[in-house]
């Protein structure tokens, strides 16, 4: 069994940090890089289709939680194109308020192509 | 937040129930119920694409595993389509020897069409 925890970590954190990212510019520069084109996330709450119906899902969730912060809990796991990693997000104070679990698939360019989120 | 735990485990012990079916004629109808037919399951360790192809994936399980039993540990976790579930695989004396957390789609007829196992 060959796990790529290492080399997938940087991935999972650039797909976090799109999360993070307020600058609608620097948000779109980030989805173009981390998502393909198809991209679709589906969990219990949200929902997004495609890069801009992904950028307008987590503009959402930024109007929802001003200023809440997602982190990256644990490490990558990963393999072939799929990979599991576990999430929390924060109030600005620190006090974690969700705790997560995604389910991804990346394409050939390694950009996540299918993300499902289960609550923890 | 909708769950659906308790109208999803008798599907997924239905899953479970056809990796442990070790009569092909019995494995075979169980899958023809449990899968659809362009299902595809993927693990670090295995894969399976089609009704044939899983049951052949299974079927070698066995050949190196005999014997050995699947089981479902904890609850089933679903939303929309989505399922997650983990599982154990113990020897005949009941020793755990992999445990793992499967996450599948399910098609319009409730049927297993996507699966992506972790180990855990």
């Amino acid at each position: 069994m060959t796990t790529q925890t290492d080399s997938s970590t940087p991935l999972v954190d650039r797909y976090i940090n799109t999360w993070n990212e307020t600058d609608a510019m620097k948000r779109a520069e980030l989805i173009r890089t981390a998502f393909a084109d198809e991209a679709t996330y589906r969990d219990p709450l949200l929902a997004g289709d495609g890069q801009e119906g992904i950028d307008a899902m987590i503009r959402a969730v930024h109007e929802r939680f001003p200023g809440h912060v997602f982190t990256r809990s644990g490490p990558v796991d990963r393999f072939a194109n799929h990979l599991r990693f576990s999430w929390a997000l924060a109030t600005p104070a620190g006090e974690t308020i969700v705790r997560g679990t995604d389910f991804a698939t990346l394409d050939g360019d390694e950009r996540f192509v299918k993300v499902t989120g289960f609550l923890d």
